[in-house]
């Protein structure tokens, strides 16, 4: 039976994340928010499961509905050979996901410091202050860190875990991107001092799989409506 | 051999959610950063451990160093008996753990909007902003959703999941804890529509092992350095 992802259509915000795992993984999925009614049917979800979601994305695998991104991938990742099969490689992977869920938050609170009830022009003031210093520390702070993983991965560091591909490579790939998408300037000068990073970025987008995902229409583009948006007074 | 839990020694934060699963399990453990020089001895595990932790907390468990507050409960859960057995159930108290996570998240930048590079009076009109939808709307919003998954719980409305104490019911309580001192009218109002969620906090003070924690010197009490703070300007 094919995955069922609940996600909401018209941005790639957290949800592209769960979509990128089950692309590589070659996955059957639906992705239900995208079809007519589809919405409808997201929100009744919410509203009636036995374990609701207290926001999207969720996937429902046959009986099994499960929320909270990080917790997605912690199950994509056993089933389909995205996380290292040992306890701890699977804890460790789960733990740079984890990471990485931190740093997507921050980069959605540069557009929205005040809340989510806002729209960005009523908190413009706000978010020129905190976009600062997240471009100048943040940015430049995480990225460090996930060269320093890259770096002592025993196996080397074409990846952050082990030597062959998880969810949490695909998702540094995602975050990536998103911050290059929203924040040009100041994610350039951060890769330049993170190059296992900008390397990992770019094998990922050439992965076959991947690759054919991010041609096809099943990719939507950026917007200013997701999690990653692009606005120039925003990137100094 | 003793779990080491490395965290920052003078403020609850994020390090007591793992305090609280350990004080429950009645396992052994030694809370480095509080003895002397504990603090240096987990900044250098920080900078050059194998599994380098973004930030505190981390748990040490011989060979092993877990960091991310929701991954050091997966672990714990699992060993200790506080999250259940079956695949299915384990994942769903961590999708609430995740969401406790994201409330608590967002109950710190509320005296932290613009970042944490600064001081709260640095930032304390943008402040006053985000904290008014953080009581009126965030703060029932979540508690709202707490109090629904207890109510559909199939076990019964006293645990969040099954019919025993999991990490989970943990967190809601030190969630409620902080709320109630940081923003104590917004949290009292919401605790009203949310009766399920109120008793589980008031059941989970009354473990005896929690309890016994609760009274002890272990206990840090709550202060204007930590995630929670109580500024009686932001309760509204």
């Amino acid at each position: 039976m094919a995955y069922e992802l609940y996600y909401w259509p018209t941005i790639q915000g957290r949800g592209e994340f769960v979509r990128l795992a089950l692309e590589e993984a070659g996955a059957d999925y639906i992705d239900v928010a995208r079809e007519s009614e589809g919405v409808a049917v997201m929100m009744r979800m919410m509203e009636h499961a036995d374990h609701p979601s207290f926001a999207p994305p969720f996937l429902k695998d046959g009986e099994t509905v499960i929320g909270q991104t990080a917790a997605i991938l912690l199950y994509l990742g056993a089933r389909h050979g995205l996380a290292p099969k040992d306890p701890a490689g699977g804890l460790w992977t789960h733990q740079i996901q984890l990471t990485i869920s931190d740093l997507v938050a921050e980069a959605h609170d540069t557009h929205h410091p005040v809340g989510v009830g806002l729209y960005y022009e009523d908190q413009k003031d706000e978010a020129l202050r905190r976009a600062q210093e997240f471009r100048d520390d943040r940015i430049p702070k995480f990225l460090n860190w996930l060269e320093t993983v890259l770096a002592r991965n025993p196996s080397g560091p074409a990846h952050l875990v082990g030597r062959a591909i998880t969810y949490a490579d695909l998702s540094l790939f995602q975050t990536v991107e998103g911050l290059s998408y929203a924040f040009p300037k100041a994610t350039a000068r951060a890769l330049k001092k993170a190059p296992h990073v900008a390397a990992l970025h770019d094998a990922v987008a050439e992965r076959p799989r991947i690759k054919a995902y991010l041609a096809s229409p099943r990719r939507i583009p950026f917007n200013e409506e997701g999690l990653f948006r692009h606005y120039p007074e925003l990137d100094g």
